[in-house]
C-alpha cells in the first residue's frame, strides 16, 4: 500500500496486476505503443454470417480465462451481455473477464454466472446491483472502474486486451458494416464500441436487423468485423433510449441552473466559438436551456456540443447555436433520429472523445462542462461512483475526462440529498480530482476554486451568492448534522482508475451494520 | 532471381529488401500484426500550429534516411510534395524515401532532388516523366509500384513505415481535424490519406484554409494529427479536379461500351443489389451511361458504386439507382460537392476499399468493374503500368484490387491504339493477373475467360461478337503486324508489387535505341 497524491491508500499490486498511484491530472505518459492485433484475410464474397452466439463463440476460439466486451449504448434495455455470458456458461467456459464499456442494472441477470465462476473479473464500472453486492462482499467480482476516456486508453494502450468483442448492432449487413440509428433497437451513436471494433482480437457483430449490403450510414466497418450473428432481439426498445429527456421543475434545481449559467457567462465563455457539454439530468438540462436562451439573446454562434447528446443539443445545432455535435452516446430519441441525418451531428469514438493518450481528444477543447456529483469535498474532489452509504453504484462515465479537458468544470448539485450534505470534509470515493474542478454550484451558494480569483470577483460583482467551500460545507452541515461515517473493512473490492491509468482511489468492503 | 507463377523473373532481394514471388491472387497471408506507433499525450488547449514546413520538419525529427508521404488527391495540381522535398533539400536532409500514395507529372519538379540525393527511393508508383527517366536509366530512383489496396496493406502490415506524413488538407482547424470538401483546394475524398494518418509516426496537416474549430465534416481527426501548418496554397485548383468528366463520342468507344454493358446484363448482374465500379475514362463513362439507362428501364435498385467517383455515379445515387457510394477519390467537381453533403456518399479509406489483409474490403463485394489496359495478353494478363515502348508511365491504381474482388472484371480497350495491337502474346508488364480478369471487350470482338462458359454461351445467344482471345489476337495482329519487341537490359529499375505484397513483375531498363 502507498498513499497517492490525494492521500488515498492504493495497493501497488491488486489481483496480480501492478498499478501506479495517481499523481496529478497531466503528467503521466508511459512510453507505450498503440495496441495491435493480427491481420486477417477474407476472400471475396466470403460469408461471415453465423447461426448463433454459440457458433460465434466457437469460431472466435473464446476460452476460459479470456476477456470479452460489449458496449452499453442499449443501456438498461440491453440483452446481449446477458445472452453472451449465459451461453458461455452453458458451454462450460469459466474465469472470463468482462471489459464492457459499462454494466447496467439489467445485467444483474449475470449474477448466477458471477457466483458460478463463469465471469470472475470486471474491467469496467458497474451501475446497480452488482456493484452493491460487490461492495457488501457478497459477490467476489474484482472491479476496475474506468472513465470513458480511460477505458479507451486502457484498450488502445494494451492495458486491457479484449479477446472477443460482441457488438450489439441495431442495423448490420452480412459483412459487418453496422450502425446504431436504424431498426427496432436503434440507440444512436456507437461511440464506445469503436475501440472494441478496432482493437479486440475477434469482433462479432450481433444484430436483430440484418439489412442488405451495404448498411448505410456506417459507424463500424466490415474491415473490422470477423463474424455476424442474427438474433431475435437485442433488447427492450422501451429501455434502450428514453423517449424524452426533460428540464427539471424542482425550484432548487432551477435556481442551481440559473446560478450555473450565470457562472458560465461571468467566466467570459459565452462568446462565438463557445463549446459545451451537459449530462441528461434535469438540472443539467435546465442549465442548457438557460445557456441556449442567452446564446440567442447575445446572438452567439457556438462551436460544438459534445458527450452524451440530448434533443436539446440537437435543437441548438439545428438553430445554428452550435456548428457541430460530437456524439459519443445518444441520450434520447431525438438525438438518435438526428444522428443518422446530418453530417454536422457527428458520431465519435470514446478514444477521440476523451482518451488522454492520443494526439488530442475532443474534451481538450471544451469551454465548459456541467457535471453532477454524489459528494464533493472541501478540496473540490468529486465522487460519482459510490453513494454515501459506501456502495459502488455508478460508473464514472466522462466525469473526470471532461473535468480535466474543460476550461470550466462546474458541478451542480442540491446542497442536501436524502438528508445528507453534498459537501463533505472528505468524499467517500474520489472519482474526479479537485485540481480539475472549478466551481461547485448549490442552491445555497457557489464555491469557486482558489485559482479562479477573477471569476470569483466577477460573480460577487454580479451579486451571486459566492461562498468559501468550507463556509458552504459548514452551513449545510449545520442543517444536516455531520453524517455518521460509513465503516469499511480493509478489503479492497474495486479500484477507481483515473483516466491516465493511475489509481485515484479504491472501494473497500462495507462493514456489515 | 526466381520465376513467379506467371513466368516472370523476380529478384529474391532488391536494394536490400527481400521479396516473395507472386503465386496466385488468393493465398498469401503472412502471420503479421497490424502496425503500431507510440502513443502521445497533448494537454488541453495545447497548440499544434507551426509557422512553416521547415518548423514541422524539425518538430517531427525528420532526418536523412527516413520515409515521408503525401497523398495524391490534388493530382496534377499538387504543390505539397514538391515543397516538402525542396525544403528537406534546403535543410540538407538526404536519402529520403517517398512513400506517397502516387506521384504525378507535376512532381517532376523534384527531379533535381532525385539527382542530388535528397530522395533516393520510391515506395509508390509514378505517373509521368520520373518513371520515364527511371525506365531509361537516367534517374537512379528505385521504385516499388503498388496498387491502392496494396499500398494500404504495405503500411498497415508494417512493410513500409512512414516516418512523417504530410497531409494536404483543403480544410483544417488548428487541432488537425480536416476534410477535403471545403476551400480553394477542395479535392473531395481523402481516402488514400487515412492510412498515413493512422500509421505514420508523425502526421503534419498542411492547409491553405485554416478554419475555426471544429472543421466539419471531418475526414481525419485531431487525435491522429501532430502538427498543423498553414501555407499560402496547396496547389493549382484548376488542376486539382477536372470540372467535368465526359462520355466518349468516339464510335469505337461507344461500340465497346455497348458490348460491355451487354456483357454485364448477360452475366445476370443487372438485378437489385447490383454493385459497380468504373474509372473516369470516356469509354468507362459510356458503359456507366448504358448501365444507368438499363437500370432505369428494368427498375433496378443497385447497392453501391465505389472507387473513384464521378458525377455520373452521384447522379445515380441521387436517382436511387445506388443505395450508397463508397468514395476513395473524387474524379470531378460534382463528386466533390456531393461528398460533403450526404451521408450515403461515403468517404472511405484505401484500407477499407481494397486492402486484402483486413477482415473484408469493399472490392470484395463488387459485382462488376470496368477496367482499362495498355496491353492485354492471351492469358488475360493486363498491363497498365508500362506503355508498349517499355516506359513506366502509370501507377496501378485500383486495377488489380478491383479485378480480384469483382465477380466480373471487364477490360474495355480499343483493339488498336497508336497502330499497336492491344492484345499481345505477352504483355510488357503484368499489372493484373489473368486469373482475375473475366472479359476483354474491344470493338472487334469480346474474349471471355474459359471459366465463364455459361456467360460465353449467353453472349453468343445474344449475337454478340464473342471470339477466342487468340483468334482476336491474330485478327488484330493481321492489321497491325507484330510489333517489334522492346529491348531491355538486365537491370531492374522498378518492382510491380501485387496487392498481397508478392512481386508479380519487374520493370527493366529500356535498351537505348
Amino acid at each position: 500500500m502507498a498513499r497517492n497524491s490525494l492521500g488515498r491508500e492504493i495497493p501497488a499490486n491488486w489481483k496480480g496486476v501492478d498499478y501506479e498511484p495517481y499523481i496529478d491530472p497531466w503528467s503521466r505518459m508511459p512510453a507505450v505503443q498503440r495496441s495491435t492485433r493480427p491481420l486477417e484475410r477474407r476472400t471475396p464474397w466470403d460469408s461471415k454470417l453465423l447461426g448463433s452466439l454459440h457458433e460465434a463463440i466457437e469460431k472466435c476460439g473464446l476460452e476460459s480465462g479470456m476477456t470479452i466486451s460489449t458496449h452499453h449504448h442499449l443501456r438498461n434495455g440491453d440483452r446481449l451481455l446477458n445472452l453472451v455470458i449465459q451461453e458461455c456458461d452453458a458451454m462450460g467456459i469459466r474465469d472470463l473477464c468482462v471489459a464492457s464499456s459499462s454494466v447496467h442494472p439489467v445485467n444483474a441477470e449475470i449474477i448466477p454466472q458471477i457466483r458460478n465462476g463463469t465471469v470472475t473479473r470486471c474491467e469496467t464500472g458497474v451501475n446497480g446491483l452488482i456493484g452493491e453486492l460487490v461492495s457488501k462482499g457478497e459477490l467476489d467480482f474484482p472491479i476496475v472502474v474506468r472513465s470513458h476516456g480511460g477505458r479507451a486508453r486502457s484498450i488502445v494502450a494494451g492495458d486491457v486486451t479484449v479477446d472477443v468483442a460482441f457488438l450489439a448492432a441495431p442495423c448490420c449487413d452480412e459483412t459487418g458494416n453496422l450502425n446504431g440509428v436504424q431498426g427496432p433497437s436503434a440507440c444512436g451513436s456507437l461511440g464506445y464500441a469503436y475501440t472494441d471494433a478496432r482493437y479486440a482480437r475477434k469482433v462479432v457483430a450481433v444484430t436483430d436487423n440484418l439489412v442488405p449490403y451495404p448498411a448505410s450510414p456506417v459507424s463500424i466497418s466490415q474491415s473490422d468485423v470477423d463474424w455476424v450473428v442474427k438474433i431475435d432481439s437485442l433488447g427492450d426498445p422501451q429501455k434502450i433510449v428514453s423517449t424524452t429527456t426533460r428540464v427539471t421543475r424542482d425550484p432548487a434545481g432551477l435556481l442551481i441552473a440559473r446560478y450555473a449559467s450565470e457562472v458560465i457567462e461571468a467566466a467570459g465563455l459565452l462568446r462565438d466559438g463557445f463549446s459545451f457539454q451537459t449530462g441528461a439530468g434535469g438540472t443539467s438540462l435546465a442549465v442548457a436551456e438557460n445557456v441556449r436562451n442567452r446564446m440567442r439573446e447575445l446572438k452567439i454562434k457556438g462551436s460544438f456540443g459534445c458527450g452524451g447528446i440530448t434533443g436539446y443539443f440537437v435543437d441548438m445545432l439545428e438553430e445554428g447555436l452550435f456548428h457541430t455535435l460530437f456524439d459519443v452516446q445518444c441520450f434520447d430519441l431525438k438525438a438518435v433520429q438526428s444522428l443518422g441525418r446530418t453530417l454536422m451531428h457527428r458520431e465519435i469514438s470514446a478514444d477521440l472523445y476523451a482518451n488522454p493518450f492520443n494526439r488530442g481528444c475532443v474534451v481538450n477543447r471544451l469551454d465548459c462542462v456541467i457535471l453532477g456529483a454524489t459528494e464533493v469535498d472541501v478540496n473540490f474532489n468529486v465522487n460519482v461512483n459510490t453513494e454515501s452509504n459506501g456502495l459502488l453504484l455508478h460508473n464514472t462515465g466522462g466525469h473526470c475526462d471532461t473535468a480535466a479537458g474543460a476550461k470550466l468544470a462546474v458541478v451542480v448539485a442540491p446542497s442536501i440529498r436524502g438528508r445528507l450534505p453534498i459537501i463533505r470534509e472528505e468524499v467517500t470515493t474520489i472519482t474526479t480530482p479537485g485540481e480539475t474542478v472549478d466551481v461547485i454550484v448549490t442552491e445555497r451558494g457557489i464555491a469557486v476554486a482558489d485559482k479562479h480569483a477573477e471569476l470569483k470577483k466577477e460573480l460577487v460583482k454580479r451579486r451571486l451568492p459566492v461562498k468559501g467551500i468550507r463556509e458552504l460545507h459548514e452551513e449545510i452541515t449545520k442543517l444536516t448534522g455531520v453524517p455518521r461515517p460509513v465503516e469499511f473493512e480493509d478489503e479492497v473490492v474495486a479500484l477507481i482508475e483515473y483516466r491516465d491509468g493511475s489509481i485515484i482511489d479504491v472501494v473497500r468492503k462495507v462493514k456489515e451494520g
